[in-house]
C-alpha cells in the first residue's frame, strides 16, 4: 500500500491548489488551553506561513497552551492576576476527582462540581482580557476579517461576537452536543450517542433509554456549567444571550474527527472534518530513541503515555501499572514524570518526553498504551497500532469506545482494573491478530482522504476569510422557532382542519337522517292519519 | 480575483493526491438516460484514463446517451426491441404534456401519467437486458469491483443489488427525496422545501402546509410511479424488495449540487458534493462563434437554450420569445433545431448546436436564457451569467426558484409568459446591476473549494472500489426500525414508568390518608369511648 505517501504531497501540492495566496488577510486566533491547543498551533502557524497576519490572543499567565517551535503567528498576551501554580492546582483536583472510586451519584457530582470549578478558573482570564484596556483598543482597532477559536471554554465565542467579526470553530466537540444543536444539526437518540454516555452507535433499549435520559439533562447542567460565561456575555454584548446564542452564528465549524473514528450520523454542510490532522508530520527518531527501539529485538517495543495533561499518577496504579508492563516480553517506553515506582521491570523505560507519533509510525511498535486522547487515538489509527486505552476525564471514554467497539483495541477502567487486567489486555491487543487487522483496516480508510486534513482547514479558514463569512452555508432553520422548526403549528393546523372536515361530515350526515327520519316521521304520521 | 485558475492546477495535481494509481480496478457504469450522463461520462473517462477498467453498460438502442469524444472507457451494450423513435415519441408526448395549459388538477394528473409511461418505456430495455442470457454471464463473470450509475431509473440499482457489489450513485436527486430518505438523512418539513414544491428554505405559513401535504402525498406516488420497477427488482433478486430497499445500501452518494445552489439542510457523511464539475473545461470558441461574439459590439451577446433534449417547441411560444429578444440591443445566440420563426429579428443567431459553457465564459456574455437544467445552470453559475429561465420539467422549476431566490436571475412560466414578460426580464437582468452583483457573489463562493468536484467524484468511486464498499459510513439508523429511530419505544417506557410512580405516590398518599383518618378515627372513638 502506498497510502501514506499522500502526506507530503498534498502538503505540497496545497499551495498550488488554493487561490488567493498572494492576498493575505489578518486573523485572529483565541485558543483553548491544553490539549486542544496541539494541532489548532499547526493551522495558526501554516495559515502565518500562507501570507496572512495570524494572531494568537493569550493571557500572560497561560496554561498549556506552549508555541510550535518556530512558528509564524505572533502571540499577543494580556495581563491577568492567576498564577500558573493556581491553574496547576486546579486542574489537578480535577484529575484526582476522576481518579478517586466515588459511588453514584456522589462521583457524578463530584465531577460536576469539579469541572464548573475548573471552567471559572480559566474563565476568569476570559473576564481579565475584557478588563484590560489597552486589549480591548487593539482587539476593535485591529481590522480582523476573521476569528478562529475552539469554543469549548466560551472565551473565544464571546470575543468573536463582540468583535461582530466572522468566526470559525476549531474543535473535538463541546459538551451536552452544544456543537450540533447550535448548527441546527439533528441528533437522533436512537443511534447517535452522547457525549459522556459511553455508548457506540448500536445501543441496546435501556442505552437508548439512557442516551434519552442524558439528553433530558443536558437541558438544564450545560446551563449550570456554563452560567457565569453566558451571564458574562450578556453583560459584554449588551444583550441577553444564551448558550447557543454565542455559538449559532460560526461560519464554518472544524471538527477534529472524521467517520473512521465518530460513528457515522447526519452532519451540516458548514461542518469541515479534519480527524487525523495531528499526525501528519513525520521525523526520524531522536538517536536515544532509535537505539531503544532497535535495541528491543523481534519483540519490539510498546508505546505508553497519559497525555501532556497528567504529570503522575497515585503510587498505587502505578506500581499495578509496573508490574502488569514487566509480563509481556517488549521494551515498553513510558512517558511518566511522577515518582519512579519501586517495582519497575528492566523491560521498561521511563521517560520525561518520547516523540509519540514518530515512535508509533515505526514498524516495531506492537502496541500503544493511552489515556485516549483524540490527538492519540488519531496518532493509532494513522499508524495502525493498536491500543490500550485508560481512559482518565472528558471525551476519553468516549473515544476508547469508539476504538473498542471497531475491534482495534481494548479499554480498562482505571480505578477498577487489577495488574491482571492490564497484562491480559495488553498482551491480547499484541498476540490476538485481529486488533491489528482491524486498526489496519481502519488506518486505510482513515489516510485515504482527497485532501489532508491541514489543507482542509487551512482552506475553510481563508474561505471565511476571504468572502466575510459563509452565510450561503446557513440553514433557514436558524430562522424558525421551536414550534415552527418541528412543524407543530402546520400539524396542528392540518389536524383542525381534518376535524372541521370530519365535524361539518357527521352534522351534515346528522341533519340527512334527520331529514330522512322527519319525512318518514311525516309519511307515517301522514299514513297512520289516513288509517285512521 | 484568481479563483478560476485552481481549475487546472486541481486537476493537474490530483494525479500526486491520490494513491493507487498503478492499481487499476473494474468498473461497471449503468448510466441514466439523457442530460443526467452528461457529467457522469466525464467521471467514467477519467477513472479510465486513470487506469481502471470502465465498462459502460447501454442499451443497443440508446437514447441520448452519446459518448465522450475520444473516451477512455469501454461501451458494452445489450440488444434491445426499443425503437429510437418510441423513445422519441415518449419523450414527446411528456414534454407537450407540461407545455399545454390544463387546469388543476388536471395537469398533475396528466404529468403524472406521462412521467410514469417514461419510466415504463425506458426501464423495458433494462428488464431486456436481463433477458439477454449472454450480458448476464457477462455480467456474473466479470469480477467487477464497484457499480456506478445514476438510480433515477432504478435499473442502475437493480443491477447492483442483483450483482451484490459495492455501488456508488452519482445524482442530482431523485423523486420523493428518496436519495435522502434512503440514505437515512432528515429533511426537516420546516425548511427543506421538497422536490417539485418549487418553494425556497424560507417558507411562509402556507407553504409549509404545502410541503407537508407534498409530503404526505410522497408517501403513495412514488410507490405507484416506481411499481414496475419494484415488481421486476423483486423478481430478479428472489426477495419482495421496496424502493428503499433497492437504494439503501449505496456506499457513496455523489450529489450534482453544492450549497450555493442548494439550499443548507442536514446531509450524512457518505454523501459528496459535487456541483459544477460539469463546467470545468473550458476551450478557445470556435471561429464562426468568435466572430459573431466579436461582432456584438459594446452590448455583448445573450446565450439562448432550452436544454440538448428539446429540440422544438410550438411555433406561437417561439414567435412570442423571438418577438422579445428583437427587443434588446444584444446579439442573441439561440440554439433551436426546430422550425424557424418567419418574425426572427436581426440580431437573433439560430444554432443547432452551441459550445455553451464556453460562450457563457465570454467576457461579452450579458445574459443567458436557460430552461433551467442543473447542468446549464452551473454553467451559468461558473461563469457567472445572469439567467431568465424557462423551466419546462423534472426539476428545472425547483432549479430556478434556487436561482431566483438568490437574485441572481429570473424565472418566467413557460405556459403564461408574453412577449412583453421575456423582454423585461431579459432586460432586467442584463441591466439591473444587482442580478450581475448576485451571480458574481454565488460563482466566487463555488468556484472557491479545496478540491475540483471531478476529482472528488473520482476519489470516491475508487474508494469505493479500493476498500469494497465505505460501511464505516453507514449510519446505524439502518438497523432500527421505525419506532426504534424515533424512539418512539424509549418514550413509552419513560411515560409508563412516570405514571407508575405517579400511581404508586398517589396510591401510597391515600394509603397514608387513610392510615391517618383511621388513626385520627379509632383516636376520636377512642377519645369518644373515653368521654363516654
Amino acid at each position: 500500500m502506498t497510502l501514506r505517501l499522500c502526506y507530503p504531497l498534498a502538503t505540497w501540492t496545497f499551495i498550488l491548489l488554493i487561490p488567493g495566496l498572494s492576498e493575505g488577510g489578518k486573523l485572529l486566533v483565541v485558543p483553548m488551553i491544553g490539549s486542544h491547543w496541539l494541532s489548532m498551533k499547526e493551522v495558526a502557524h501554516k495559515l502565518a506561513e500562507r501570507g496572512h497576519e495570524v494572531v494568537v490572543l493569550k493571557p500572560e499567565v497561560s496554561w498549556n497552551t506552549g508555541d510550535k517551535h518556530g512558528h509564524a503567528y505572533t502571540v499577543k498576551t494580556y495581563p491577568v492576576s492567576t498564577k500558573l501554580e493556581d491553574l496547576d492546582n486546579t486542574f489537578k483536583v480535577y484529575l484526582e476527582t476522576h481518579l478517586k472510586s466515588m459511588p453514584f451519584p456522589k462521583n457524578v457530582i463530584a465531577i460536576f462540581n469539579d469541572f464548573t470549578r475548573l471552567f471559572e478558573s480559566f474563565y476568569s482570564q476570559c473576564k481579565e482580557m475584557f478588563s484590560s484596556m489597552e486589549t480591548l483598543q487593539y482587539l476593535n482597532e485591529s481590522s480582523f476579517d476573521a476569528v478562529l477559536t475552539d469554543p469549548f471554554f466560551m472565551c473565544g465565542a464571546t470575543v468573536a461576537n463582540y468583535l461582530s467579526l466572522p468566526f470559525v470553530f476549531f474543535m473535538r466537540g463541546l459538551p451536552c452536543n452544544l456543537h450540533f444543536e447550535a448548527a441546527q444539526c439533528t441528533s437522533p437518540l436512537s443511534y447517535v450517542p452522547r457525549t459522556l454516555s459511553f455508548n457506540s452507535d448500536h445501543m441496546t433499549f435501556f442505552q437508548r433509554v439512557e442516551n434519552t435520559l442524558i439528553s433530558l439533562l443536558e437541558l438544564f447542567y450545560c446551563n449550570a456549567i456554563y452560567q457565569d460565561a453566558i451571564k458574562f456575555s450578556s453583560e459584554i454584548l449588551q444583550r441577553e444571550v444564551t448558550l447557543l446564542d454565542l455559538l449559532n452564528s460560526a461560519s464554518i465549524s472544524i471538527m477534529r474527527f472524521d467517520f473512521v473514528f465518530e460513528y457515522p450520523r447526519p452532519v451540516m454542510p458548514n461542518m469541515v472534518f479534519v480527524g487525523g490532522m495531528n499526525c501528519a508530520e513525520k521525523k526520524p527518531l531522536p538517536k536515544e530513541f532509535e537505539a531503544i527501539v532497535n535495541a528491543s529485538g523481534e519483540h519490539g517495543i510498546v508505546v505508553f503515555s497519559l497525555g501532556s495533561m497528567v504529570s503522575e499518577i497515585p503510587m498505587k496504579k502505578a506500581m499495578e501499572i509496573a508490574d502488569a508492563l514487566g509480563s509481556v516480553p517488549q521494551t515498553v517506553l513510558w512517558r511518566y514524570t511522577g515518582e519512579v515506582p519501586p517495582n519497575l521491570p528492566k523491560n521498561v523505560k521511563l521517560v520525561k518526553w518520547l516523540p509519540q507519533n514518530d515512535l508509533l509510525a515505526h514498524p516495531k511498535t506492537r502496541a500503544f498504551i493511552t489515556h485516549g486522547g483524540s490527538h492519540g487515538v488519531y496518532e493509532g489509527i494513522c499508524n495502525a497500532v493498536p491500543m490500550v486505552i485508560m481512559p482518565l476525564f472528558g471525551d476519553q471514554m468516549d473515544n476508547a469506545k469508539r476504538v473498542e467497539s471497531r475491534g482495534a483495541g481494548l479499554t480498562l477502567n482505571i480505578l477498577e482494573m487489577t495488574s491482571k487486567d492490564i497484562s491480559d489486555a495488553l498482551k491480547a491487543v499484541i498476540n490476538d491478530k485481529k486488533y491489528k487487522e482491524n486498526i489496519q483496516r481502519l488506518s486505510e480508510l482513515h489516510l485515504d482522504r482527497p485532501i489532508h486534513p491541514l489543507d482542509l482547514a487551512v482552506h475553510w479558514v481563508e474561505f471565511v476569510m476571504r468572502h466575510k463569512g459563509a452565510p450561503h452555508l446557513r440553514p433557514a432553520a436558524h430562522d424558525l422557532n421551536w414550534i415552527q422548526y418541528h412543524s407543530l403549528d402546520v400539524f396542528a393546523f392540518l389536524l383542525a382542519v381534518v376535524l372541521l372536515i370530519l365535524f361539518i361530515s357527521v352534522k351534515c350526515c346528522m341533519f340527512c337522517c334527520r331529514r330522512c327520519c322527519f319525512k318518514k316521521g311525516r309519511k307515517s304520521k301522514s299514513g297512520k292519519s289516513k288509517t285512521h
